[in-house]
């Protein structure tokens, strides 16, 4: 991860979600960027937890699930309705 | 993915759309960059989920079919109807 | 596409063009950049979905036709009234 | 098209140019940057089709004949009368 | 004109007039930058059309006859009258 | 931590969190950038410290646990509630 | 004209003054820049007709002469009068 | 400290944190950046003094202890009550 | 002039000065930029002309004398009065 | 001081604190930047002394001490009361 | 003065001091940047002149004797009252 | 003083204080940057004089003293009183 790669990818750090769980079992599931899109990551929240997360070199789309509020630049969604 | 290209695509990810899934079966479908325009990517949301997709060094056009809101930098749109 | 020439064209990505299909069979043809100015791709699109398209390397414009709600940076057009 | 002046050309797509023909006929004629004015392209368009074009590495210049609505980074211009 | 120097010319691309004639034989004139001023290119226009043009590496001066709309960043001015 | 690369990471600090417990045991998980998630650090809180962390090389993620109020750059959200 | 100074100038182009003339006769004097200050070029003006010219690399300064209309970053200002 | 990565931790510089001891006995601790998150200061302020700290190349972190007034990029909050 | 320096000169360029004379007479003298200031260029202006001037690599200092109005970037000001 | 690292330290310097003293024996503390922090300079201000100062490569935070009134770049905050 | 260095001067050319003279006398002083203050030049208004200078890479402070109005950034102040 | 260094810091000198001496005496002194923080040089104003200057690569903070105002990029203060 220490390669010269790395030196650009805090740059799109710039760019976040956040989600809070209005229940327990939010599902933030993050997906892989490149030619391929898979799972990489599935964070399980609880009610009332806070996630915030950065799209990273890594991680190019997100998926939410179960009741949350999410705010993203575009402003506030509600899953999960 | 770890090339010396890669540098450049985080600045790409400023850019991304929001998908607020109003009914289960909707999709958005990755289409590639480049010469030829191939999917790429289908993502199926149920009812409720959110997905938050960036345009990536791979995808440079989606398309949403089914009820859901859209968020883009120029406003929301509802598909589907 | 990994040629040292695709470090710049996720800067032209930022600028995208939203379609909403009004009607079945609404098309959104990509013309091609360069001294030739050909027909790329062509989109086509049922009734209730959403296009989103960043102009590309390849792409330096885009014709719609028939009954769709056209977003772009200078607001909303509607096209085939 | 893939030599290394291409890298810059993704910045001139900044500007565009939005028309919507509101008869059949419309032409969009993109003419040439450089020393020389010629005529590049000939875009023909029907009545409710929209056209989007960007200012290209090739094209410094468009001529719009016919009634149309036109947008531009200036604001609406209406064209044909 | 795909010498190294064209790389910079497209940023010049940013600033453009946009021209709409309101009566027959409306002409806009580039005139040439560098240390003579000499006419490059003379652009008649019929009565409702338009015509956008970009200052380039080549054209630092237009100059407009004839009664036309002109939109430029300082905002409109009619010329003829 | 002293090598070329770090040169990038405080443009990456220029994005922080601010959290404020508001009872006792409220955590700060800092979850780790890279191709797996795992937590990289856990801070526990009581009630009325303020704890201010900017996200980092390492970390491009965390979790709120317990009643607390949350400062993003999108606004404040009250976790736990 | 083509060496590599001329890079930089089209930056320049991003200043520009419009006089639209509103008496036969006005006068657009370009003073070179540099120095020693020569004039450069003088463009005679009918009534009606609008000027839009560019600082370049050659010209810092101009003198506007007769009764006009004159756009300028700091806005109109009426010569001649 | 004098090594080239010295270079960019003015940048970091920017963002900066208000303390101001409402009682005695207030503390700022600062948390290091890296792999480990290990307390690298801590300050204690006496009732009414101001305590301005930047986040440093060392720094990605700060808790403040004790009834304060904190001040952040994203506004007041007040600590300890 | 067309020496390597000469390339950063144009963004001196985007400071100007406007000065219209409102008798005859008026003088806008140009003062030497470096380490002695002298006089570079005197413009002897008559009632109602405009005279607008980049501050230029080789001027860093403008007189006016003689009743006229000025335009800078912070707002109008009348000499001679 | 004159090494190559102290080309970036200027950047720092765009931001200040000003302090102005409204008692006798106003201290405002420098504190060093990096690894440790130590005490690198205290200045006694008398009554009515204003200190503007920049954070700087050697000083990452600053301690108020005394009835003074402090203006940051969140504002203004009074110490000492 | 034509050395490498002086590329970036002009930059420097941004910030400038516009000063107009209230009476005959005013003096406008500017002392030399670096490890010495210097008076490097002298400038004498009479009533109604309006000097403009710009800081330069050899004047980083400037005195004004005399009742003038002193435009600079941060508003209008009068001297010499 | 024209060695490499000083490339940068007209950057830094768009960050200046403005000091007009409300009575006989006022001193503005100069603190110098770097590990040491000595007097630079001291400014006597006498009542109504302005006083402009620049940090400087050399100057990291001022110290007012006497009945001035003050003019700085946080506003306006007033020292002396």
């Amino acid at each position: 991860m220490m390669d010269q790669n790395s030196n650009e990818f805090s740059k799109n750090g710039e760019e976040c979600v956040v989600v809070k769980a209005l229940e327990d079992g939010v599902t933030v599931i993050g997906v892989t960027r490149g030619t391929e899109n898979k799972i990489l990551h599935t964070e399980n929240l609880k009610k009332g937890e806070i996630w915030i997360a950065q799209f990273t070199e890594h991680i190019s789309a997100m998926k939410i699930r179960g009741v949350a509020t999410v705010l993203t630049k575009y402003g506030k969604v509600d899953s999960g309705k």
